[in-house]
């Protein structure tokens, strides 16, 4: 299934996407609820997908937990030797942002950076649960966009501040269920293009720590709840990395595609005054 | 003020404690609601402290920002430059609990250490606050017990392993109004008891970034909002820099003191099985 959570004459609903169609399941109280226990929620109206508005499949997740360096040539472009055991940080929910919702370009910044990502999202609690068990815990999946804004990622040894930047990650478009893609969402070829050209080109089968690996990892010492948001790092290719540097400007969009998965899009704009 | 949260009668409610009474304020949502706008929720019932359990001043707060190195001489300790910007990192709700409850003493490690926190909660919107204006935006403070499992701290640059095992930070007992404390909570003495012997002694006028500093700073970046709550840090005396290391085991007794705000007090225990 391909599950979308929309705004609608001022609610929010889940429905699952057929095409250019949305089957609205109205007794679903999240995109997770109705990724693992669709047989409780039946159908209801179908709308066509131009006539909402999509929002970001889990609104405020409880947490949203970041992989950093989980591609090789990303580690070495960033001058970083290769991990041996996932580094992990966090993002708050006032740093997310729906597909199609403009990613707020910093004030105090310009060095607003994209990053595509693989999301998993969890459907069901997982403390301590071994690799082989870890793929029953996923919900679905869907695109991240990990927004960064460089200077200040760089302005201590934890990359939180740079990190968490009001609305400056995206997520979205959609909750893609495991059936339809290959075990762990891997391999997958995952692109960034910034006003259609093409950034970020790798495949999810590189990633240094699979998506089993990271569910077990990280589970050894926290919870996993329902909702919860595992981004797993960003491929080569960023902007800081470049040669010359490249930064997102205000007018831009920036495009984050996985295979199998959809393509989110934002552009990005100024804060409200 | 003096804001509890409690457990009574298999519900949550909110009110002041006057020496061992407390007054429940049966309209107040939270106890940020009740420190921001006390004359919106008339008193009620009255109970005796003994008669209810405390819960954690905030249940699960939008956000637990935490900062590293924040006084001088635990940097030094741990080997660590003075810090010339806060070291942000941040904590998920599973890894806290309220006061009186068990820290989790975690399956796989032995490292489990205290950090004594003064803890600042959120009462109104901030967003690029100035650090004069960022007091305003403060609903309480309280006692945190910033608990770290040392070795997963340490296993890549980014803390926030070590930092989020399941229910290892204790925060309470309950939220003081700024009236009732020097401006920024500081000076007030900061204190650990590991089974009644002295650990950490220290001020929070002491710290590198105070209060209005951290407001200011964290806000540049990200908005915080009411019930968001910031852990300031912890003085020098934590256990693994301590000769010989000393680390919390199931069975202890770990008392986070501030002069002023309150005794955090949490046993250690091994999870449930």
């Amino acid at each position: 299934m391909r599950i979308v959570a929309l705004s609608r004459n001022g609610g929010t609903h889940y429905g699952v996407r057929h095409g250019d169609r949305v089957t609205i399941h109205p007794s679903a109280a999240s995109a997770v609820d109705l990724a693992v226990s669709p047989a409780d929620h039946p159908a209801g109206e179908e709308v066509a997908l131009a006539d909402v508005t999509l929002l970001a499949p889990v609104a405020r997740p409880g947490k949203f937990i970041c992989i950093g360096l989980n591609y090789r040539l990303h580690a070495l472009e960033g001058g970083n030797p290769i991990p041996d055991y996932p580094a992990v940080f966090l993002r708050v929910a006032t740093s997310l942002v729906g597909p199609g919702e403009a990613l707020t370009y910093p004030e105090v910044s310009e060095q607003l950076d994209y990053e595509a990502e693989l999301a998993v999202v969890i459907g069901k609690t997982a403390t301590a649960v071994s690799k082989d068990d870890a793929l029953d815990h996923v919900a679905g999946y869907s695109c991240f966009n990990d927004g960064s804004v460089r200077n200040y990622q760089r302005l201590s040894t934890q990359w939180t501040m740079g990190k968490n930047f009001d609305r400056t990650g995206g997520f979205g478009p959609e909750l893609v269920t495991p059936d339809e893609l290959p075990a762990g969402a891997a391999p997958l070829r995952i692109m960034t293009r910034l006003n259609g050209e093409t950034m970020q080109d790798s495949n999810t089968g590189d990633m240094i720590f699979d998506v089993a690996t990271l569910i077990a990892t990280l589970s050894e010492a926290m919870t996993l709840e329902p909702g919860d948001v595992i981004a797993t790092g960003t491929p080569s290719g960023v902007g800081y990395a470049r040669k010359p540097q490249v930064f997102m400007r205000p007018g831009d969009v920036c495009e984050i595609e996985i295979e199998g998965i959809g393509t989110l899009c934002n552009p990005i704009a100024r804060g409200a005054a």
